[in-house]
């Protein structure tokens, strides 16, 4: 049995403590100058102050509903450092009233009709791991607030083995329905880093981007058909393969972040679990040659399911490896057919770019990689015990087409390092591209910065603002993966049209009349 | 120099004439039990009862003007056989009072914005290639109506070649914007059988698909941003090769139709051109059997360009070969590496099911492929002179999940032959695979059946009618890539929820309060 964390990510049992600690905490303290980090530790729920629910479930919801104060401080706030911090302090506003639990498509649609006829604002809650405000009650208004919680539509319900596709609850979380699968010898394939703690309803609402860098990883690319239960009603899409009969339906839910309905269920796309692999990591000397051996694979049909380049900070950090130029972790796999001629052309590409070999027996490749995948999974728990540690941990992804990237590159880096210049705190930025396309790659930013405790949250607020303003005005976006939610509103509103904008706004007018549904992602009411 | 034809497909220099038309009609005689086919001539178009236009240009707006009856019978209509025959009689009742042809985005605003201040429909017009009445006025209104003809913006702007990416004109026809692509050694590699004759803007609107049977065939796949100009104003999306910042902007102009806005340009992914290729084809001794190796080979991750399995009878009338189950087409292409080791596997794949190899010799692959291109581009054209001779010649596309395939064959195969059996007329049904995904197929039925002239119409309304239901009823799509436009609605409104066509209407509000654009595809006003 493990707890979930009421104030950071995942389970109490799983928290870095002990030599993981030790030795993340020495790593880190190369490149702050042995500032001093002080450890700080979250207060007890039950102390926190909490304001009375304002609203009392009706008698025939009361069996959904929980108003525990455990409870709704940890559905106050998402996994965000922001929302770490606060936690940490006992700094917890939002709470909904009442976090309710429906167990079936009529519960939720009871619910909401509750909700529409009293003014209650409905946050719809998957797996809770936003990182953008997503599932914060963050209004200016005085209504009351539900947290509507899909963790008990966890199930895959049907299952075709010929189209291999599967019906599944918008509500199970990726190791429920992965372990659902596996019995059938099949798997969705589709691992965000958030993947013990978020769902499938959550991964197509913020339009998720998996694990593997390139062709099938997206849950968009998954979707064959979408159910969802908005405020006027239930609306579903037609089982199929392919259509051109209109703008799609289920694109317009995509991305959607419960600003217009709740998703109950998809029939999602489903893979035989890979049996043939390839993999080996390359060493660069020049961060920018390696992008350039990167961009070649990404154009050359091979569409490896790894193609991470780490640039040398992020090798160092999260890979304890050194290279002048970055390491690239290259991986293909197949459930048919051998990969090793993908991979030798691959390396093959690589070289042309001063590309080395660093590893080459099958042992040392599985090592690394696996050294990779439990780094990775890691990374948010490391997170919230540098964050303990007074430490400013942020994360920013985007994307950009090629002909921008060493641009967009320079941009971020001095943006980060001005910002923590004005600040006066020492940190370093990392980067990694954590997807790739044929026409451009898919950055990812870290910070690990000396913060200090009582300033943490105006720093990060500074570091942020700065690195976000430079995506944007050198032509990246200001979430490739991690959705809208409130906190890159201002990205998202300077990269978006209004026009576009007032169309999404005129959609919710439809299916969210009364506007019940999570406002303030996407755009304001 | 070719002058386009008004009233049939194509150029009027390439019509099927001679030899070529002498071996069609003894080809399709062979399973018309030798009905007699009389062949009809179109009418001079200066000899139709074309109204006089209700509406002239303003000054400004004179020089982008045409009213001469040819031009307004030539966009009267698409290019679906109701239009042909149509043309044929001379029945031309929905000419539009105008066409109009901007040079620039400015004239497009001017010519949107003088409709609607007077209330003039309007209908975007690109190669006007459509099947399905996309391009037709045929309102119960009497507001006068101006087809916007894009044919002047055709020119590909700007070449990022890092990323392989084009800002390209939406009004550039296939072999215009792959030529000005042909220097820089890349390709769109998007070839729908309308090639010649299609827009990029128009297979934008209609969501095209193109010649491929996997991966990178959809028009769709390869936006990279898309600029609109609707009757309020513009609307552009930043460039960006993924982005999961609110649901995607392009995705809700894609198969919108002309209905909420004009195309005027698109940035899109490039291709390198293929140096590569590997290629088979394959015979089946029974056509379900055929399905199953296509499933698997759709399911392996080998991702062929070409895999068109051909039904015996579309075999022997497009192709001219014999075989009890049906051919498949397989070929393998990249710019990158060889294709051989796919191929091989395919193969295996095929035998596993029965297939055998019909072609060794790379000669004889290269003849097979070519019939079958040659035969391809010539269908439309095929289509016109069988029109001609009171031929009832349509298409049937579509798209269903593995599992429903071989219902969904019988059940159109039954409606097929039953509709021409209540009509007392002999015919054929053909199928082929157009493009396969891993999780279903998407079947195209050919109707070849000896009409009567002059209930030509109603018997194909007949036919259309009968095959529709029973694609909708048998879990398939109205379309998979003709696009929705006037003719496949009733089948359409029938397979999307009512919820989702509201949500359409109020962008459709948002962006066209006047409802001037393209009023009655995809939904009621």
């Amino acid at each position: 049995m493990t707890t979930r964390s009421w104030w950071g990510w995942g389970n109490v049992e799983h928290r870095v403590v002990g030599a993981e600690r030790d030795k993340l905490l020495s790593r880190v303290a190369q490149f702050l100058d042995n500032t001093e980090l002080v450890e700080h530790t979250a207060p007890n729920p039950h102390d926190l102050k909490i304001e009375p629910p304002r609203i009392s479930p009706p008698p025939l919801l009361r069996h959904l509903a929980s108003t525990s104060v455990a409870d709704r401080a940890g559905h106050a706030h998402g996994k965000a450092y922001r929302d770490v911090i606060r936690n940490l302090r006992g700094h917890v506003k939002s709470s909904p009233d009442l976090v309710m639990r429906p167990e079936n498509e009529s519960d939720i649609v009871a619910v909401l009709d509750w909700c529409a006829d009293r003014s209650i604002t409905v946050i719809p809650y998957g797996g809770g791991s936003s990182v953008v405000g997503g599932v914060e009650a963050r209004f200016d208004d005085n209504r009351p607030v539900l947290s509507l919680d899909m963790e008990r539509l966890n199930r895959v319900i049907e299952l075709d083995r010929t189209s291999r596709a599967a019906r599944i609850q918008g509500g199970a979380l990726g190791p429920e329905l992965e372990n659902q699968l596996r019995d059938h010898g099949l798997t969705l394939r589709h691992f965000p880093q958030s993947f013990e703690f978020s769902t499938l309803g959550g991964w197509l609402a913020t339009r998720a981007g998996g694990h593997y860098a390139m062709g099938g990883t997206h849950i968009d690319d998954f979707v064959e058909s979408m159910r969802v239960v908005t405020p006027v009603g239930v609306t579903e899409s037609r089982r199929l393969p392919g259509s051109g009969a209109g703008p799609s339906h289920d694109r317009m839910f995509l991305g959607s972040e419960g600003t217009l309905g709740i998703i109950t269920e998809a029939w999602m796309r489903l893979q035989d679990r890979p049996q043939f692999r390839a993999g080996c990591s390359v060493g660069f000397a020049d961060f920018m040659e390696a992008g350039q051996a990167v961009r070649a694979i990404s154009q050359s049909g091979l569409n490896p399911s790894n193609c991470r380049l780490l640039d040398p900070m992020e090798a160092f950090i999260n890979a304890g490896s050194t290279s002048a130029g970055g390491v690239l972790v290259l991986g293909f796999e197949s459930a048919d057919h051998p990969q090793d001629e993908k991979l030798r052309r691959a390396l093959e590409i690589c070289r042309d770019f001063g590309g080395t070999t660093t590893h080459d027996s099958a042992q040392e490749q599985t090592a690394s990689a696996d050294t990779w995948k439990s780094s990775f999974l890691r990374m948010p728990y490391q997170r919230d015990v540098l964050a303990a540690h007074s430490m400013i941990v942020e994360t920013f992804e985007t994307a950009c087409t090629w002909d921008r990237w060493p641009a967009l590159y320079q941009a971020v880096s001095a943006a980060a390092y001005q910002a923590m210049a004005d600040l006066k705190i020492t940190g370093v930025l990392t980067c990694r591209f954590t997807h790739v396309y044929p026409d451009g790659p898919a950055p990812y930013f870290g910070i690990y910065a000396a913060g200090h405790w009582d300033e943490a949250l105006g720093q990060w607020d500074h570091i942020k603002a700065a690195v976000s303003a430079s995506l944007i005005t050198h032509s990246g976006t200001i979430t490739h993966h991690h959705a809208v939610g409130r906190d890159h509103r201002p990205g998202y509103d300077l990269q978006r049209t209004d026009l576009f904008a007032d169309s999404l706004r005129a959609v919710k007018s439809t299916l969210d009349p009364k506007g019940i549904l999570n406002p303030g992602v996407l755009f304001d009411a």
